[in-house]
């Protein structure tokens, strides 16, 4: 089966599917992308996703491409074209289009819009219960991580150090030792006390879409929780930690640096949000 | 008369140019640029430019493309094909090629190659005289500004300011108070003293090529120079301002904000320079 997708309204095959060279988001990264799962062949969170993306556009001022109507029929158009019935993502980038290189935005640029779309297997419990292993690493990021730019190369170059070290993520950690958060995830703690810790967003961390998800089903779940920043100290020392993104859903993380968490597996906590996000997923809110 | 360009191994026209929706320059801002300055339809400062492009490279652990060798021809392939043979540029892009979506690296990556010409103007000193107006704005980017990669959104966003300001530049200024560099040039100023002065290249600024040839030239001509951090206050107050850059050349700045610098005019030193390089530019030791 072919993969398809999706450039500036034509539909193609993936292995054709180009932009121009004088692209911004080629050029200057000048552009915003969002990823957005697909369980059971349906899009999780495809509301919020959009309205992020709106948002990211707006920080940026990039015209909007298309109606939000439009951007749906779109995207599911590519699951369709894709034959992605189980799970799978779509990803979507959108740039201030192609104009003559000069840095300031040019006059009256078109938005560009690719998409692309891929099967995933099935998300599982099993595997989760041993949780991942992370590093800290300093976060050298530019100071608008609210937006969620394709300038991602200090996340590319702190995913590889995790790599290499034999890790799932790397968690990174501001000037004052707070962990802001991983290079393409949200990060977590449950305190001995048992309270559920996460970084309140603000222009240092992305606001994750399964970040919000996750607290809205804690709180459903009356769990407490207080959104602050925590040091990594305090990560190290605490009874539970994970981290969250539309992809990793919710990963006890068992291992910080050479530090193993509690008993080194994945905590009750994190286990729980873990089985209520795989339910939520496929219900009618996520599918709104 | 259409331009050419060069991708990954072949020239074609401009507009065809066009590289993977998966190229990781496109996904993550995973590369690299130069931009080389041609004059009388030779380039400037060529061989330090490749060896800053390497440097880049090697600090982004991406693969040589091709030796320095086989990268000139491409070079003088690209301004021959665009038959520039007076003022213009080149433009060459260096990322780490296309793969399967992932911000690790990749296991095997084809490093990608893009080259663009275009013509120029022919510089003058018209217009030199009168300088040009910057302002000032935060500096928001990552820590890694000593690399130069396509990682430009904070750069873009910084010039757009300018321009909505009716400025030249924007000069970005550290948490310290103290001026890194302007969105795509060095600044510079000379105290009340004479003293000339650049912030030193370390990570939080580009060390432009311009930039260095400028301190060269400053040294054979005796001018007393010292490499140091400069606040916007002291700007403000300085005798002269310039910013230096490929393009930009030896740039006169008069007015930083609402201030104007001294009385307005280009200052003796920074026209001084600004003859020094343009003199430079033709000579053999620019060509080498």
């Amino acid at each position: 089966m072919s993969r398809i997708a999706y450039v500036n309204g034509r539909y193609m095959p993936h292995r054709e599917a180009a932009v121009h060279v004088e692209d911004r988001g080629y050029q200057f990264s000048d552009g915003v992308y969002e990823v957005v799962l697909i369980r059971h062949g349906k899009m999780v969170d495809e509301a919020p996703h959009l309205v992020r993306l709106e948002r990211s556009l707006g920080e940026l001022q990039i015209k909007t491409p298309m109606s939000n109507a439009a951007l749906r029929q779109v995207m599911a158009e590519v699951v369709r074209r894709n034959r992605i019935t189980g799970n799978g993502l779509i990803y979507m980038q959108v740039t201030r289009g192609v104009a003559k290189r000069d840095h300031a935005f040019p006059a009256n640029p078109q938005t560009s819009v690719v998409m692309t779309a891929k099967r995933l297997p099935e998300p599982s419990r099993t595997g989760v219960e041993d949780g991942v292993k992370a590093i800290t690493i300093p976060d050298i990021r530019w100071e608008r991580c609210d937006i969620k730019t394709v300038g991602l190369l200090a996340s590319v170059l702190g995913k590889q150090q995790a790599r290499e070290a034999g890790a799932y993520e790397a968690l990174q950690v501001d000037s004052e030792g707070f962990v802001t958060e991983g290079t393409s995830s949200n990060a977590w703690i449950v305190t001995a006390d048992g309270d559920l810790v996460t970084r309140r967003a603000n222009n240092a961390i992305l606001n994750g879409i399964t970040r919000l998800t996750v607290l809205k089903l804690a709180e459903r779940a009356g769990i407490r929780f207080v959104e602050r920043p925590f040091t990594v100290e305090e990560a190290k020392g605490a009874r539970e930690a994970f981290v969250t993104s539309a992809t990793s859903l919710v990963k006890p993380v068992t291992q910080i640096d050479d530090t193993v968490i509690a008993n080194g597996k994945a905590g009750g906590l994190s286990l729980q949000l873990f089985d209520a996000y795989l339910d939520y997923m496929t219900t009618d809110e996520a599918r709104a």
